[in-house]
């Protein structure tokens, strides 16, 4: 069985919630809250203290994009994780916007709005105005980010995007990306999460 | 041929460099400094303005993480980018790393130091110091960052960490990212580049 360590309003979570969700597969959830986190057998699992941590079977993995990659490539080779050497390497695209753009822009804003953590938000509202019209823009012609179909690049970004209003973003104005969470929020298995509206 | 947007002191244009490099794939170079960059043709190339950018026979991938990812499954599939779920996974979580900490800690402050770039110093160092433990500890154990070979993590990794000094990073402190940057180097088909001394 599989075990993820949680926590519920996690955007990062969430992408493997649904993953995991859409793959038919059960897991039991792990506790990953700051008190949970902050002990001292957590650090042993991801030093870096944050969730999500995936254990299939003894296989520890973290960082969200990683647990995608892990997924996709045990249960949808191919088909999730890009199935030529192009499609591979667009998905790479969208994976280290995830990794970097959309944490520290969009789930950073959400992170001081939600939680009322200190942040930079000079930083993080330029970040988040410099990357949402790219995505707008590459959404107007096309369902999904990469393939014309389901990949994790369109479950690494989506969460953070769908919750972008708890950080004062009005989703609006991104007509494009409203309508392609949409969409995501209507694939079979998809979970749930509070603050994902559309 | 294959076409690099590129800039010469730029660290991911050199994850790029050496990937040619090794794999003995001849290229030419297309200009990627802030004065190309900011042309409107530039910016129907890459919208974020960014270096690298790959056109390989008319297809165009940015992002540094992304065009090694390409190049991996074009070229050493399986090898370069993982040949199990697992592999993957652990290769992903460097991608992230390379997109986010090393991006925002190490290659930020050699920004301010070497190019006089306004940063957010707090910031940055604070994020390099949480990472740069984290990588050192995982090679005090290993050669490499997955499975035992070179993969694309190492590429994505070490260029911004072997060039750390000139972002005032003493590496002396962190000896076993030394000796894995200087492995590195030993490679066959590595390129130099002006900073990396290991």
């Amino acid at each position: 069985m599989i075990m993820l360590y949680d926590s519920p309003l996690s955007g990062n979570c969430h992408k493997v919630r649904m993953a995991l969700g859409m793959l038919g597969l059960l897991c039991t959830l792990a506790p990953g809250d700051a008190a949970a986190r902050a002990t001292l057998a957590f650090g042993a699992i991801n030093p870096l203290r944050q969730v999500p941590v995936l254990n299939d079977e003894g296989f520890v993995l973290r960082d969200s994009q990683a647990i995608l990659a892990y997924l996709a490539a045990k249960h949808r080779f191919g088909d999730w994780d890009g199935d030529t050497p192009a499609e591979r390497g667009e998905i790479g695209q969208w994976l280290s916007i995830a990794a970097n753009e959309i944490a520290n822009g969009p789930a950073t804003l959400r992170l001081a709005k939600l939680f009322g953590v200190l942040i930079n938000e000079a930083n993080a509202t330029a970040v988040t105005t410099r990357i949402m019209p790219v995505i707008e823009a590459h959404l107007s012609t096309r369902d999904w980010l990469v393939g014309g179909r389901t990949t994790v690049a369109d479950l690494a970004l989506s969460p953070y995007l769908a919750l972008a209003p708890d950080g004062g973003i009005d989703l609006t104005a991104y007509p494009h990306i409203g309508a392609w969470v949409a969409r995501i929020a209507r694939l079979p298995g998809f979970v749930a999460m509070p603050g994902w509206s559309y």
